[in-house]
């Protein structure tokens, strides 16, 4: 093992806009529960983003089917041509949008077109506003490729939360390049109404702003039908969706996705791949086809699976003393208040409510704190349970767990 | 199929990095190859550097176990633990270098390590020594992350070529951050003396410059052993090694590869991994531990396909009039001097001297024109001819239609 040796402090030596990178925080949470369980003890994973469902089988058979045809070598920098052709079909149908193959960038997942979307669009010095609490990468990548994040927020409402439209309009100047929307939000849980998305659209035509519309959880969703800003007139010229498989399909760890884009991104996103990976997975992208065009009677089992833990987890988490949470029709995110919760047990940080949960209850999971840097003038106190990688049984024993905890100080 | 409609010319919306951005224009030659074919011509592929040998098939095995495992949900940033376990022992045992897992980060592929080891340690405004003719993303993200791209270049010997070192030398500045090395080079198959890989080390550590040690085709020789700069002493502090399964194990399509480095740029390029595609498809990971550690035969095997169809090619290559070629050790390309073939034909550049190949004989290959921007003074012209995408028999056939071809002009 060998570490630099140049300099006293080698970190002189490497690049400055190394200072600029942000990361997931939310892996120490993960490092924690495993470092917690790995002493003997019990942990209900809410940490986690991940799906503890396998991939469905008919999907995996199309892969092993790949490569016994022989596609294990190259192929195109921006995907297969069936694939960027049944890409174009299911997203553009679902969204009332007519796209060419063409139009779709093959990813190594959804989050490649954060950066590679804000590499096309964004100079240094200009200001891109993003949602916070939001996916923390936004931040860190448009900062660290030399831009101002300008972070815009939710207000809580009776049926979960809204953006804080007023203060979008008030953060625009002309040095803003753009705008990441992510409607079926991670981690709130907040859905747009028409009339938000229409005035963020409106927003973004009136300021000529480019538009990333993160659509990974447009299909996680439990009733009614998603929307897309990139359907709205005028909009899908501005917009890149973000597409991926690894929510709907149980295909985290695929990693396969794809931007959708106007065709001067698309061609632009195509020699981003070219310069950074080559290609996506070659099988994985017939796996992919299977996925989008076989059976999706796995995709039904998987929302009813996940229903009956949203609605266990809400059920419970809003018979804890001090926490609340609105029920939510899409995403597998709760993002209850607890500041009645804290301040009944005397906590003034909710990294140490979280820490002090995970050691008397096992519970484990995110705060606010791990979605992007926390703003002026924020009083109420947040934590994000996930129920994509957790049973039931126990997501009713863990939550048990932590109303005990909680009603018992 | 929608475009932007932002101004009269909507790449002034886009942003200014992308002037900087090149790409691998090898892929027009793959265009212009298969749309001859698509009009019904016989067409011998030369131009790729792909494999035509499929990934064995105990590799795909456990790739199928990995899944059948679970094993496919997100796995971590710099790479599960038993392979990157793997990879520190395989890769320091054939370089006689101790590793820690902690010093391998796994890729997407080789490719994903040039750009994150110029993100890493290069300035914008600082200038990175690179080999040219080269690979030639080296080139395109050099500039596209803002820094200066300084060719050298190898002058031609009897056995293959050479690097000039006193244009490595005379190109370094107090501005120069890192040196790009190439040792079994693509494209033109040259391999370092003892004395020249230690020339290039004891200049690195007298001008305390990092070293991008691509070592993509390390394994892909017919005789000797490689030996790596990263071996010498003061070296691996400052060394990033680019390693990759994709031609040693035939698994271009599986995007599998890895960065060795120092701690302080390991965690760098971990951090890096988390914000631009949160892992490598996990359960590829697994095929890559039964690629290392299981049976090696079918690499033999591969190695005596391919060291059967170098001798072929390089044996009809040298009775072609005015083409010549010295037998590589290593890699699976041919660079052969065609300045006399050119002359005698009557040809000046030798994009055109490529097209009329494919048009009048079918024969498909890339030209130093692929390879970096042509520096002053070359005065000899080269094609590349790669042998791993085609048999011993398309390559007799080929060749000899090259031969006549030339022969009766």
């Amino acid at each position: 093992m060998y570490q630099t040796q140049r300099g006293v402090n080698s970190m002189q030596h490497l690049a400055q806009r190394l200072e600029r990178l942000g990361t997931e925080t939310a892996f120490s949470v993960a490092q924690a529960a495993a470092s917690w369980k790995a002493k003997g003890n019990l942990v209900y994973p809410f940490h986690l983003g991940d799906i503890n469902i396998p991939t469905a089988p008919h999907i995996v058979e199309a892969m092993s089917k790949a490569i016994a045809d022989g596609h294990t070598g190259y192929c195109p920098g921006p995907g297969i041509p069936q694939l960027r052709e049944a890409l174009a079909e299911d997203i553009g149908s679902r969204r009332g949008i007519s796209l060419s193959p063409d139009n779709v960038v093959v990813m190594t997942g959804g989050k490649p077109v954060i950066t590679k979307f804000l590499q096309a669009v964004m100079n240094p010095g200009q200001e891109v506003l993003y949602p916070n609490p939001g996916f923390p990468i936004y931040e860190s990548q448009i900062e660290y490729l030399g831009g101002t994040a300008v972070p815009y927020r939710y207000l809580p409402t009776s049926q979960g939360f809204s953006i804080d439209l007023d203060q979008v309009r008030a953060s625009i100047t002309p040095n803003t390049a753009a705008i990441i929307y992510n409607d079926l939000q991670n981690p709130i849980s907040a859905e747009s109404t028409a009339a938000e998305r229409e005035a963020i659209a409106q927003i973004a035509q009136e300021h000529d702003l480019w538009v990333l519309s993160d659509e990974a959880y447009f299909e996680t969703r439990y009733e009614g039908v998603s929307s897309s800003i990139a359907s709205l007139p005028g909009m899908a010229e501005r917009t890149v969706i973000l597409y991926t498989f690894s929510k709907k399909f149980a295909m985290t760890g695929s990693r396969l996705g794809c931007a959708v884009a106007p065709l001067e991104i698309a061609k632009v996103l195509s020699t981003l791949n070219t310069n950074d990976e080559s290609c996506t997975t070659h099988y994985v992208q017939w796996a992919g086809i299977e996925a989008l065009r076989g059976t999706q009677e796995p995709v039904q089992q998987m929302l009813d699976i996940l229903r009956e833990r949203r609605d266990a987890a809400c059920e419970l988490v809003n018979a804890i003393p001090g926490m609340h949470v609105a029920v939510p029709q899409s995403t597998f995110y709760l993002f209850p208040d607890v500041t009645a919760a804290m301040e009944k047990m005397g906590y003034t940080a909710v990294g140490d409510f979280a820490s002090d949960a995970l050691y008397k209850t096992g519970v484990s999971f995110c705060t606010r704190e791990h979605f992007g840097r926390r703003q002026p003038g924020e009083e109420r106190q947040y934590i994000r349970l996930a129920y994509s990688g957790i049973d039931v049984a126990d997501i009713r024993d863990g939550l048990g767990r932590l109303r005990d905890w909680i009603a018992t100080a």
